[in-house]
C-alpha cells in the first residue's frame, strides 16, 4: 500500500466510527508503524475544570495506537490501554502520535504521546500504551 | 456528609463537566468508597463496528474511579488509568462501578468494572484501575 | 483434571523454574480459575529499606496470574503485567492470590492481590493484573 | 551533584538493597533524568523455559525507573509499574535504560526499555513504565 493509500484507508476507517466523527478526530499523517491524529478543541470536551477530559485523552491515545497498529497488521481490536496524565490538557488543538513498538502475530504493542498545541507551541500532556489483537485470520 | 449529600455533591461535580453532560453520564449511587455511574446508549458513542468506543469505556472507568476517590478524599485529579477490554461493549445501557482500593494521603488507588446491560442482564465488558491525586492542601 | 492433579501439575511447573526454586515460591492452593502462591520472607528479598523488593512483589503477582490462567487455558506466556504498590511489603510471609477475570481464546485476563502476613494477620500490600497468551495451538 | 557523584550515590543505594546485591544489578551509567542498569545472566534467573523470569525483567525495569527518578527528585518510592513482555528475554547480559518523562512535585513519571545482549547485539525484549512518589518532605 502506498503512503497515500494508507492515509486514505485510515481516514475511511476513522470516518466509519460515529464517536470519531462527533469529536472530529482527523488522521493527519500515516506511515508504516506510525500515525498522527489531531483534534481541534471544543467546549464540550471539558472535564469539570474545563481541561480536555481524561476520557478524551484516552480516546485519542487508544485510537492513535490502534491506527498505528493497523498500518502494519491490518484490522485490530484494542485489548488494553493505559493513560498517564502528565499535565493539564489545555490547548487550541491536540496531536496524538502513535507508533508500533512490536508487531507480533498475536499481539501488537504500541505507544503514543499526546501534545497540546497553543500558539504553535507543542506541550506533552499525556503518554500511553496499548495492546491490540489482529482480527484477520 | 450524609449519603444523600454525597450523591448530590457528586451529581453537581458531574454536571459541571461539559463532556459528562454531552454523554449523559449519571451518578446512580454513591457510598463511602464506591459509586455507580450509568450511561444510556446513543449511536454517536460507536467505534467503527458500532460498539461502545474504547475511549468512552475508558471515560466511564476513569470517571467512576475518580468519583469513588472523591467520596473519601475530596477533589482529586487523575494521574493514570488503564482499561482492559474484555468483550465487545454492546448494550442498551452501561454501568461503571468504581471503588477505592486504598486511600492514601498522596495517592488514591481505585478500580472499576464496566457492565453492559441488555434486557436487564448485566455482562462484564471491561475492567480498569486508576490512581488519583488529592488536590486539597 | 482433578483438583489434586491440578495442584500437582502446577507444583511441577513451579519447580521447573529456577528463579521460583531460588525464592521458594510455593503453590499452596489451586482451583479452576484461581490459585494461591506463598513465599516465606528471607533477608535477601529486601529493597534498600529492608521491605520486600517491588520486583519480587511483581514476580509473585505475575506468577500467581500465570498459574491462575494455566488452570483454565493450559500453558501461557506473560504478555504484560502491572503492579500497584499500596503499602510497604513487610511480613513473615506473603500470599499472592491470582484469579482469572476472562479466559479468551487469544488472551487470558487475570488479576491478583498480594498480602503480607504477620502474626497470622493478613494485610493487602499490592494489587496487579496480567494478560497471558495461551501457547498451545 | 557532579555526574561522578551521582553515579557513586546511586551505586551506594543499589548496594544497600539485598535483592539487588543477590542478583548483581549494576548501575552502569547515570545522568540527570536517565540511567543504565545492567545484569549478567545466571541460571537461577530462569523461568520454566529457561528465559529471564518476567519478575526479574520487572525488577530491572522498576529499579531503572526508580534510579532515573532519583537523579532528579532524590529518594522515591515505587507507586506502580508495568511491564510489556515483547520477546523471550534470552541473553548473556541485560541492560535496562530508565528515563524520566515528567518529574512532578507529587509524582515522577518514568519509562524504561530492557535489552538482551548476545554477542554484543542488543535486542529490545521488554518495555515498561513506573510512577514514583518523592519521599523527601
Amino acid at each position: 500500500m502506498t503512503a497515500t493509500d494508507l492515509l486514505a484507508t485510515l481516514r475511511a476507517v476513522n470516518d466509519s466510527a460515529a464517536f470519531n466523527r462527533w469529536a472530529g478526530f482527523t488522521v493527519a499523517r500515516a506511515a508504516p508503524g506510525e500515525i498522527d491524529l489531531t483534534l481541534t478543541w471544543r467546549d464540550d470536551f471539558g472535564q469539570y475544570a474545563g481541561f480536555l477530559h481524561a476520557g478524551l485523552a484516552g480516546a485519542l491515545i487508544d485510537t492513535a495506537c490502534g491506527f498505528a497498529a493497523f498500518t502494519l497488521s491490518g484490522p485490530v481490536l484494542a485489548s488494553r490501554y493505559s493513560v498517564n496524565c502528565l499535565a493539564p490538557a489545555i490547548g487550541e488543538r491536540f496531536i496524538a502520535r502513535g507508533r508500533v513498538v512490536k508487531a507480533g502475530r498475536k499481539q501488537v504493542f504500541t505507544s503514543a504521546e499526546l501534545f497540546a498545541v497553543k500558539a504553535d507551541v507543542e506541550k506533552l500532556v499525556a503518554t500511553g500504551d496499548a495492546i491490540l489483537v489482529p482480527t484477520a485470520p
